[in-house]
């Protein structure tokens, strides 16, 4: 009876931090990291300042479980995104403008925010390196698979790479104005580049 | 009389105002966006607070003319950087390379805090905006130029965009950790991608 009980509250408490962590990635994506205080969070996840202060005491405490969030939510989104396709031209492209839409998105504008103020504030870089450090080598290891490459052919890692690399500076572009025209036609000059790369 | 009086004042004026200006985009690059008040960057100037706001009156005045700043240093700095080289590999390996790395200075990292400031500042975007746009467009030009390279051939302009947006990732990438070996070694493989795709 105690744990019929117990169940339903944990399922509610769980809810409440879950809507408390997604609330913080709307507000670092939408009002910044300076503006994203626990009050602000709480207001826009419908929750009462103080059930958000029981879950997360201190800013730092509900930015750090952002950040993990932000990180599940980022490798949930790319495991997804990516596909079954057989290798070739078509599945280059798929796997190229997947990854260049993935990083313009609500979370990419959030993980901004946080490497940005990450500079310069060591407590917060602290915890942001190796959390970025781990998404960094599993999105790799996914679009190695999604592309279908062996990387112990030479170039192929530091093709994979660039591809990121590029993919995260188009995010960066698009941050101020909507740049999606452009950035499909480089994607799909990206593609061609690519697939001559990776096939001779 | 009077202006052999007024020319030294002038140029103290100039002078400080430029102390200003290059100290703004220290303060920026080094404690962000939100520490960089106009109190901090006097003093980081060694300009009196009284000083710093006859030039400057607002925070606002102060990063606006800035941005302008750090827009024609970039400029400035990446016309010095390109070199006149016979067109061939080891040009646009030169190219290539020096994009890299301006990518990754303090004037990369003071323009990323203003992007990411703007993104929730409207009245800052609407400064921020039109300065990129020139910026961009004169990198880009710059770029052709340097690589010697003629757009009017399919695909030509989106190589030379994809080079400036896998530049800007790379600089991304150099913010919370030092990047240097791994942009390397992406760096000669875009060389490599870069070469095949302006002279096939």
């Amino acid at each position: 009876m105690v744990e019929a009980v117990r169940e339903p509250r944990q399922d509610r408490s769980r809810a409440t931090r879950q809507r408390l962590l997604a609330a913080a990635v709307d507000c670092l994506a939408e009002v910044g990291w300076s503006g994203s205080t626990v009050s602000v969070v709480a207001e826009h996840a419908g929750v009462s300042r103080g059930a958000a202060q029981h879950h997360f005491p201190t800013r730092e405490n509900l930015f750090t479980a952002a950040i993990e969030y932000v990180t599940e939510e980022r490798l949930t989104h790319l495991r997804a995104n990516l596909p079954n396709l057989p290798p070739g031209r078509d599945r280059t492209e798929f796997v190229v403008h997947t990854l260049g839409e993935m990083f313009t998105g609500k979370l990419f504008r959030a993980a901004l925010q946080l490497w940005v103020a990450a500079a310069s504030d060591e407590p917060l870089k602290a915890q942001v390196v190796p959390l970025e450090a781990r998404v960094g080598r599993e999105t790799h290891r996914l679009t190695l698979e999604a592309l279908g490459v062996d990387e112990s052919r030479p170039g192929i890692r530091e093709a994979v790479q660039a591809t990121l690399d590029m993919a995260r500076g188009l995010g960066l572009a698009n941050v101020l104005t909507d740049d999606t025209k452009r950035r499909r036609r480089v994607l799909t000059q990206w593609t061609a580049m690519l697939t001559t790369a990776i096939t001779e």
